[in-house]
């Protein structure tokens, strides 16, 4: 997880949610620290600022924490060999503007005096800052802006005398999103908030354990899916195998839909269902609600093909790749002139002439954020020719901010909360525009509709409707600046 | 083009086929350098290892040689100013084993007597080792590895008087493949040789023309679409407009098919078609030749998709995304551990479970080198839970290396040089494989088969039918290496 | 100051002595850091391995904190933009070989419920791991292995309303050695451990005040000398001026001979004495108490110059340079090979042959560690022709370990420790050897010699008698290795 | 050797002068790199720029050549495993603003039709333009702007059939200063111009023969000197041993006297005299033509040491260190901020006030230049309450520029130029200022002065008389700029 003020989060210039994180820990294999760095790889897509695992040899714990991709840094025989033992905890990052720093790279530790802890988080606290603010008062001092930090630091201050005791204990204090690893010399600890927000995963290869966020990391290395951890449920890992603790009262679990929606890599398995299949359902969905009399369907890369592929087999108009994507863009031009930045969106993308031209054309996205994306790439289609140009959409229209892990702009940046839809359509420059609705979306997972009593997910960005308290948001601490001072990795 | 000794090119570990190298150069634009930057970055896929540009800044030539991605140096506010002047010349490296050192990267630059000199080539001269031999034995000193810097030493000796009747004189020397273009402080000069094997393009944005090796280098920048350079036409830019020559005796193009087959970007348009439209007719044709009784099509990611989309289309079979592809892996893990690199394919591959599961699953791809990767990719469809594996190529098998700007393995590493369809079925493992036939090839692209007489293109990987002669490959040049120093960049 | 376990300490391969630390401090310049950053470098004798800058701006506190050299980060103007303010504080470390890790880098920081604190030491406490043991038992989270982050706990915790009393409530459970500048956003705060063990001096510049290590460090920035900070002082500088507390009970002051010996920069006034001229008064002592029958005396460069001086003008014996020291050495050559490891010093020195061929030889040095250097040089000596090599140290035998703050070996490490004067003459392999005596280094610096009853200097190295409580390392701590991970930079 | 344009040197704003290069080559040692590497080590005074080693494995030529000090590359034990063999050659090279490029730095590399050449040059040649140009107008391509590269065209367009012969050939072509030493595969070459205005050794170690700059890269190795290299002498080392040619007609030797007065190390031999003897002689000298009342000798460090201790034993003066060197400043603050260069020469020198306070001082200095140091030295001592300040230079008035291979100001920022003695000593602010005189400068090397018909050394800085033809300074060569693009290293 990250810098506990939303605040850090706004000023994205980017288009797109990002989701905040990714975990992967291992128990009681040789190559731990190798298998958490293939995993972490498999997870890149969850956070691409900075990478760090934790393992213990034995007698030491030793950690690599980095800003870049996993494979910068933890493909190095070296980094590797420095982190020897048969338990390994490891983290990916999101990357904001203000926070690039290395001291909130994850996975944090401190030395107890229990003995060691590592923890990794994904998710975010809506009592993060509230619950720092009391720590400092009490005399803690915090090395990180991170709000997982304020776990370690209710650990270390428990009364409790066992470690899993005194973890339980900090678990109690916490509010908002969390599925947590953490790591000793002699277990790993896996944890998810009562409503099971973010996702996490058991796993098994060859006997060993592992934890982790989705199930893409458990089939780069070949390992074998177990089943999901549950909502408020505690998973201890040991020489004497898996413990479920259930320390929280049952409640019904309220996953995030953004995993289905956008955040979660297509061949991975959430809820039993596969994304891929949710995705084209959320298509197939979509030409039943909003059909369109168009000549070709054509994905918005990378994230809508799957949706445009659902579309185009239910209505039965062709699919093709209308939008060409420059796979060298991702980690280049960072420094972008002046001359490069006027020329915006294509350096990325290119129209694919031959398909577009004269022709009545459906473009197929994930999602909407602020809509900037959209205009350039409906501007580029007509450039490439189109005769006309329509727009559907594989969600809710978005018009709430997340505060459980998701990296999304301020609610008046959000298109859909300051436009109608014929304000979108008009602003987008789309001959039509729709959307998936809300019970469509929960349809083309498998229910008869949403249950507004009892809702099935978390969906507050669509809905309005936030499942916790939002303690930081709402009390005084949203008004207090960090003043930790920042540092040059 | 790159180093003249075709045994550097033979120690690939990689499955592929790789261009070897794409040109960009601009004459009479402000932004001449950031323009040409830009242009490169559409090219990247013709060449990752280095990239360099030369620009004339009225006074005095200033030249940025990098090894990395374009974005990697040539975003940079900083590097771009250095790079003043209306004329600019860019080119970018593939990269090969032996002989990632800067004083390879392009442009070459040469003071002659006439004045300054920059050359970019792409393509390879089947002659360079005989006439680097004449000219040290004439006491000429070689600073480069590359064959191109042959062409200098042509220009620098020639008894002509002015620079262009020079550099025709030097034309006239080489053999093989080459699209070139040439800079000097007044002039941009194009050049295609006799056959035409390489592309090369001319294009205009506001009055300043650029020559450059596909389309999709004008669309980046918005730049209109001139025309083809001819095969032998000499096209030389200054203040006085675009003036064409024609040196050679005319003789019917060949171009290089593979363009069509791999190189290219699906968004190029080249010899008046779509890449994209090509490959898919490839598709369409393998359908009708090689039919298939499968429930599901899957592109091998990314070349493949086009021609699995037309055989979709065409057969009415489903088009699904079965192998997602990790786009992380581009650049990381090239110092894989020992326990990564035997996970082998899946860093880059997983597949999409839901889509194979129970199926019969036929694999599109574009074409097959070493058939290492397909047969990983086949057992990772078994292991997937397919019930049957068909594969179907969209090329012709490739028996024969090149020697005109292509890094193919040796004749002895080409899986069909090697083995029989049969063998070739049984060694990939699959229940079935077919390859496009050549007259199949032509037919996709517009014509009524191959003409054995005067073939319409450059394919002697399929048919061993070399277009030039191949005086370094058959005389003893081949023999000897090259005893210039290494040196580390 | 530095990791608290003294065991780090012991795996010098060097044969030197090291200072640990430097601090640098003002409090009302507008150029705040800038100045910090020269007053850096004129310490940086006292520690080459890593430096920081902590300063305020008025809202926030901005850190950099480095690995390497002050002038290979700090002479940047975009460094020192941003560490605006006209307060800050600085520090140099000296590099030890297990430890060198930016998290250890001073000036340590932490945000109390007071506000941000910000210490830089100098010296070592001999409690400090004891304490540690003590604050992690109460819940605290250790960040760093350095011992000074004991104090900032110590802070954090105690009950007392205003910082300055709460900063005094930490000292006094301090034991040993510390010279400590610590920045709040209002305060710059000096203190000077009861025995005034290392040094710490007070200096003004255009109103604006001063606390560092040196006078040296006065003199870069042209500021002036207003006195020491005595032993047993707090001195608390703000916008009221300067106020001087005394805590703690009134004690005789015992400084650390050492930094006459070897430490301080000759151009220093320490004590009101001139290094220079002290140094070059052991020298004298020394001619009185062991004079030598020879043609030549040659200092070992570049620490025994002043005392050769000194023995020359005393003896009038000419003085030479006769070994030529490579100034380029310093930071090359940090991973030698076997060939070059195998020749030894004679990539740092050279023989000056013309001065020592058929001469009888006078070596002064400052003085013995190891005892591995002296044997080299000799030999040098012997090579280049000299005809008998005698030496002559300007100071005691040393035969105690050091806690304060001194990189010393262990004992048994230490020659003098281990071996009589004649078998060191004898392992050295000169014609004669002599120290100088306890009671004549005192006589030097002006008294009449060593008052045992009340030392007038902490000078241990030589007596074994340690001024302080040795908790850490007669207690059980010294058993306990600190298990922090370790972590690369 | 450098830059061949003179007006390269022009800019320098420090206030030396700089040796432009030293080399070091090894002929038959199984360690020919790793020595090479020590001996520039021990060379490095003579150029800090940039260090290239090339060797020859008995198959291939490898180089590495690097922009640093030998030390930060060459003490690498990979960079020593790629240059394997038991033949190398090393050089190292001086800074200048301008051409600090990869490509100028040494030894250059040619393969040509007799083989691989590589060559390292310490001098300058005065007619380098000039024969570039010719050799470019007859189609030679040069890739560096070193005058160095001349020489290799030159031995490439030999029309001699054996390498020796084409060698000297090109020597008979050259005018100026060199020291060359030259490597084949075979042979190791040493050459010294007709009057053998710079330096070049011979020695041995254990059967390997060496060429070097100075006697003190002999020590560094413990090889055996063997003799100078005569002028006008081309030495050939081979398997067959050493062979001794003479091409030019005999003339009597000219070397430069500013390797006394300034550039070699005082523990190097040279013309069969110790350097630091030499120097303190200057001193000696000087005493006698220039006594100064005065309490205390003060040395301008580190290159006045020598004289001044001669001035002090000569005439009685007490010698101190008056002047403390910060020995870190060396490779720091390269990017100094506007606050830091305000403060200039104290980053680098400090007053010893306790041996100036109240005392007449005598500051003794190598030589004056701009004479901008000595200002502020002087300035210096005043403020440390020197009571009168007198300066004596150890060599004449430099009064004209160097065009061998020093790098000396242009000649009206010479200050004794442009001033006269009164002048000088006005500028300077000193009570007295006396240099030696040029007939002191020759006794103190052990002649009864210059002898006027046949000067036994080079010395036209102080007398303008140039020994060699100065075609490029002098003809039109002169007004040419080199127009070869500059490109980052």
């Amino acid at each position: 997880m990250a810098a506990s003020n939303p605040e850090f989060n706004f000023d994205l210039d980017g288009d797109t949610l990002r989701e905040e994180c990714g975990v992967f820990g291992i128990f009681g294999h040789d190559d731990a620290a190798a298998l958490t760095a293939l995993g972490l790889h498999a997870l890149q897509h969850r956070g691409q600022e900075a990478a760090g695992i934790v393992a213990f040899n034995g007698e030491r714990f030793n950690s690599e924490r980095r800003l870049g991709l996993v494979g910068d840094h933890f493909s190095n025989e070296n980094t590797i060999k420095r982190l020897q033992g048969r338990v390994a905890l490891g983290h990916v990052r999101y990357s904001t503007t203000g926070e690039t720093i290395l001291r909130n790279v994850q996975p944090l530790f401190a030395e107890l005096a229990t003995g060691g802890l590592a923890v990794a988080h994904n998710g975010n606290l809506t009592n993060g800052l509230t619950l720092r603010r009391e720590l400092v008062a009490q005399g803690a001092i915090c090395q990180s802006t991170s709000d997982t930090e304020v776990i370690l630091h209710l650990v270390a201050r428990s009364q409790k005398p066992r470690l899993v005791e005194r973890y339980i204990d900090a678990l109690r204090a916490l509010e908002g999103a969390y599925s947590l690893v953490a790591m000793t010399n002699k277990k790993l600890i896996g944890a998810r908030d009562p409503l099971g927000i973010r996702p996490l995963i058991l796993g098994e290869l060859n006997g060993a354990y592992i934890l982790c966020s989705e199930t893409c990391a458990l089939d780069i290395i070949g390992a074998r899916f177990v089943r999901e951890v549950e909502n408020g449920e505690v998973i201890v890992i040991s020489e004497e195998g898996v413990e479920s603790l259930r320390p929280f009262p049952r409640m019904q679990a309220r996953p995030c839909v953004f995993e289905y929606v956008y955040f979660s890599r297509p061949d991975s398995i959430l809820g039993g269902r596969s994304v891929y299949e949710v995705r084209k359902q959320f298509g197939r969905q979509l030409a039943q609600e909003a059909p369109a009399d168009v000549d070709v369907i054509i994905p918005v890369p990378d994230s809508g093909v799957p949706a445009a592929l659902g579309y185009s087999q239910a209505s039965g108009v062709p699919f093709e790749l209308g939008i060409i994507r420059n796979h060298y863009v991702g980690r280049t031009f960072i420094e972008p002139t002046q001359t490069i930045r006027a020329l915006g969106v294509k350096l990325k993308h290119n129209a694919n002439r031959s398909v577009i031209s004269g022709k009545r054309v459906l473009l197929v996205d994930d999602s909407i954020v602020r809509g900037t994306t959209s205009v350039k790439i409906v501007r580029m289609m007509y450039e490439a020719g189109a005769r006309e140009v329509h727009m559907r959409i594989a969600c809710p229209p978005i018009r709430h901010p997340d505060f459980y892990g998701i990296d999304t702009p301020e609610q008046k940046a959000l298109l859909a909360a300051t436009h109608t839809l014929e304000e979108m359509r008009d602003y987008i420059g789309v001959t039509s525009l729709a959307f998936l609705s809300v019970d469509g979306l929960y349809r083309a997972v498998g229910y008869d509709g949403r249950d507004d009593i009892r809702p099935q997910f978390t969906d507050h960005c669509f809905t309005g409707d936030y499942p916790t308290h939002l303690t930081d948001i709402i009390g005084e601490s949203a008004k207090q600046q960090l003043s930790l001072l920042a540092e040059a990795g």
